[in-house]
């Protein structure tokens, strides 16, 4: 089951692990907040594009249960271990690790048929273009393989009219992504703003859009991450399914979602 | 001076005074926030479109002393208003109101000549067409003479080439904002929300946009109007140039600015 270097991580969430290999991408912060901001049905079909170690997809079937769900990953090794780990949690039935490029995948899965598209694209332009192809890391924070426009067409084919797309990225990229999304016609829905602490800027956002929506957009209260003294916020804790007065205890917390 | 009903007010801020009606409309925050937010030089030349009774050139004024201002008021009587402030004030030499529609001002105030435009304009869309459009009050607060696409074409051919647009609105048009100003060639750069407390969705965004300005779009830290104790915040007296210990004490905030 374990490749060397890799290892299983405990989600703390309904017993479900994920297989990681510290020397190449670990899931962060990222892949939890997006996973909380999306609002998914039983009943819907959902794509994860950029799945990594299938870190979403996992989470999402956590939190939300949905009847299934496909992950997305272009890199044959990282789509193996997020394939290993689905076998690991028993969710062969629900979760479909397809391997192949986010441009066209919607050739192979599917036009017009989905519910929820999430994606933790990578985050930077790839203004250098010294970066190495092959490089894993590299792939996953850098538009190397895929750049914003592109993964918002992507979205834009799989997904039913109606359906919904969930992203995180920079803020200094709202501009692109708002034009992006119009583009193509989607109508951003939801904004919320990740900041470390109350009165820092953002780091993050998060970014609901629906395929042919109407024109109403909420700029949601921001997120905070940290307290003034450096301890997790209330939020936060909630989030990762921490009870504040109760370290480690996970269930308590996650029975109140 | 004054006409029946009007009243001068006392702007704390280097002796400046405003005439306005109370049955009128009464500047609000949203004036005093967007000429903060706004970064003006001595040398720059300024548009304010919607100026109303010339509230945003006098604080621009008091804070800036930039060497031109042009307000643009279409309606009769309080572009009337706005005059008298000015020569209550002695600035006929800085300030000048321009009566005209916004929508092609700049025909006769002239095109590609200004460094900076500033806009505090209606917020509402006038989806419902049953306004009354000689109601002054409905003027300032829907889009009944003007929309925001409309006011961003205006500001593109006022605008020097690299010059400044700031603009307050609402969150929920942030993104017709950014469409808006993609179309007529504007870069947005700074984007700050105002939240009435920490934790509050916004209520109020600040947009600072480069006419073809570079891609690097910076959202700030959050402006927070009330503590949680219902006084003003820190920030916000400051703004006011008011000193958190010396109540309505002005000159000494003023002098660090």
């Amino acid at each position: 089951m374990l490749k060397e270097g890799e290892r299983i991580d405990d989600l703390q969430l309904k017993g479900l692990k994920l297989i990681q290999n510290p020397k190449w991408f670990c899931f962060g912060i990222d892949a939890v907040l997006l996973s909380d901001f999306a609002s998914i049905k039983r009943k819907d079909s959902v794509v994860d594009l950029g799945t990594g170690t299938g870190i979403i997809p996992t989470l999402v079937y956590g939190k939300y249960e949905p009847r299934e769900i496909i992950g997305v990953e272009i890199q044959e090794e990282v789509a193996d271990m997020a394939r290993r780990s689905v076998t690991l949690n028993n969710l062969e039935e629900v979760i479909k690790i397809y391997t192949g490029d986010i441009k066209d995948c919607f050739k192979d899965i599917g036009v017009n048929k989905y519910d929820v598209v999430l994606s933790n694209p990578p985050y930077k332009k790839n203004s250098s273009g010294i970066l190495n192809p092959h490089d894993n890391k590299a792939i996953s924070r850098h538009e190397i393989l895929i750049n914003l426009e592109e993964l918002i067409y992507t979205a834009s084919k799989l997904l039913k009219d109606g359906g919904r797309f969930y992203l995180i990225h920079r803020p200094e990229r709202l501009a692109n992504i708002i034009i992006g999304l119009e583009k193509h016609r989607f109508a951003p829905k939801r904004i919320r703003f990740v900041h470390p602490k109350v009165g820092k800027a953002p780091t993050m956002v998060l970014v609901e859009a629906t395929r042919f929506g109407g024109d109403f957009l909420k700029v949601e209260e921001p997120l905070y991450v940290y307290n003034d003294d450096g301890t997790y916020s209330e939020e936060i804790n909630r989030i990762y399914g921490r009870c504040q007065n109760e370290g480690e205890n996970i269930s308590c917390c996650n029975s109140n979602r």
